[in-house]
């Protein structure tokens, strides 16, 4: 079992007492010179660390941050969480990073997890499947700072940041509409997300504003929002299937994007017949055959905020009753194709 | 600040003493059933958790492990990490994820805080630019349990599981020759690396078998493993300007094959004239273009053993001496082209 070395360890190896242990690598006056060098050469050699999880149940700080994420191989979550760390290891924060692969279970432990090894805030962006945040409720109202990033909730009054979903959405699909097409399906992800329903609404309001009616017929969600690429095949499939068949496909999830690419290639369909278009922040989205035009979200930008975010709040004096959210614009580029 | 419901906190809102709501939590036969069942109800209500870290600090066993990769954002570690998940939740611990970004100073800072936070031990694929592990073999020495897995290193004796390195990248380089290719180069990662190593002895070895001579000429190091695309760029330029320039490109590492296929689209290279294969686990490999032949590890698989070995190492109530390395088949896919 592994057992670092303890004041108890080094006082023993030394012949002296703990107490003079401690106070000599606490630099105390009372401590003869030579004593002191004597115990920081041996502490160094056995490489002690005074025991920063005894220390933060006396401080009640450990300087560190928990990120819950849905699923860490969506690009979107890693350069997420590259913007935090960046900011966080300056300031002295490590990171501990959790999945929740979109499950409220999963979730669910992980937050508790991390509240319980004292974790000095939370950043968290929730699961595609959760619909109840009481958990996290509970934790807030107990006075665990906690910062929503890209998907956020209404539920609890805190600081958050997220994308301009909705122009996101807009402008990609008003991008389709001049280039022609009028038919553009959509692939939704899970209607629990805010961000699904505020991409849906930017979709649909391009739509209007273009004189094109809205078909519900056209619109497919994907409820396990690209877990399961069966799930994006069977709708893609159904689209192309529809007697009058779709020109156009805009994609409101990373993951989705991703899959329906794979579905076109799949099912061999001529890319010049289907315009696709779609959240994705894929570091290789630009390699991806066939092409797609892709809303670009500030993923690192994002992380950054939120983690400032939090830092203010773990690092204010007085309680923080005013809170802000933070809506970062997208970025588009249109695919050559 | 957050914090937690305490034993005290319940006893004082129920007028009991600390020890009675003690006992009655865990269902002390001294307690009577109407006592426990108020004493619980209460706890459920204010969400009263036992204290696992003043809990870890008594029993020296935290149920969590730390896993420390290079890169997120590198798929085959986030497929390795979901392979350690899969078994680590169903065996009842929870994973604290770490990434080092291939910098020494944020590979030990990250080992440190997680052995300091009392992990029951730790799953490393190291970085690319640690040459010295003296700070593993410490904590190692001093008993915490550390299994190594995919980039694995000779100092430390514990259970190792990596891929066949020599063998994938030997049959690329081999099916190259096969598709006619004699002027192959190799686009490698940081020598530090154990896998970068075997990787290049498979790539002479397939030369040598074949009859082709080795040209140190054709070998360019890129020492930032992928992380710096420009310096992939030069390297493949610097390449394609050769007098006799190659007819195929072998590359020992995922990043480093990613940032090529980018080098090649960027400088308009036509995919026919030369071919590319390399190791890539990205999600995506499939549908990238320029398209490139690639040996993918079994990641899932890996993570999988990885966590089998370190809960053995964990749980075993007996010091373990006699240790294995696992070493996993790769597979091989052959670009249409």
């Amino acid at each position: 079992m592994y057992k670092p070395a303890t004041i108890k360890d080094i006082a023993l190896a030394l012949h002296l007492s703990p107490s003079t242990v401690s106070r000599a690598l606490r630099d105390g006056y009372e401590i003869s010179e030579e004593t002191k060098k004597l115990v920081v050469a041996y502490a160094e050699k056995v490489n002690y660390k005074s025991n920063p999880i005894a220390l933060s149940l006396k401080n009640k700080r450990s300087y560190s941050i928990g990120i819950v994420v849905p699923k860490l191989a969506n690009s979107f979550f890693s350069q997420a969480i590259a913007g935090i760390e960046s900011i966080a290891y300056e300031r002295g924060y490590h990171t501990i990073i959790t999945q929740t692969h979109d499950s409220t279970e999963r979730e669910r432990a992980n937050v508790h997890h991390l509240a319980q090894r004292s974790v000095d805030g939370l950043l968290i962006s929730v699961s595609a499947e959760t619909s109840d945040f009481n958990f996290l409720k509970t934790l807030h109202d107990d006075g665990l700072p906690i910062v929503f990033f890209d998907r956020i909730i209404d539920e609890i009054d805190t600081f958050k940041v997220t994308s301009d979903n909705f122009k996101g959405a807009y402008n990609a699909v008003e991008s389709l509409i001049k280039a022609g097409k009028h038919k553009i399906a959509l692939l939704s992800n899970s209607p629990h997300l805010s961000i699904t329903n505020e991409r849906l609404s930017g979709y649909m309001k391009a739509l209007v504003d273009n004189h094109i009616p809205f078909r519900s017929e056209l619109i497919r969600n994907c409820n396990k929002g690209g877990n399961d690429y069966q799930e994006v095949e069977d709708a893609v499939k159904d689209l192309l299937h529809m007697p009058e068949k779709p020109d156009a496909i805009f994609i409101s999830s990373d993951r989705i994007s991703i899959s329906c690419v794979r579905a076109l290639k799949s099912l061999n369909f001529n890319p010049k017949e289907i315009a696709i278009a779609g959240f994705a922040n894929s570091d290789v989205v630009d390699l991806l055959y066939p092409s797609l035009s892709y809303v670009k979200q500030k993923s690192f930008e994002m992380g950054q905020i939120a983690v400032e975010m939090l830092l203010k709040l773990i690092e204010s004096k007085y309680p923080i009753t005013e809170f802000e959210t933070r809506i970062l614009d997208t970025e588009f580029h249109l695919s050559p194709l």
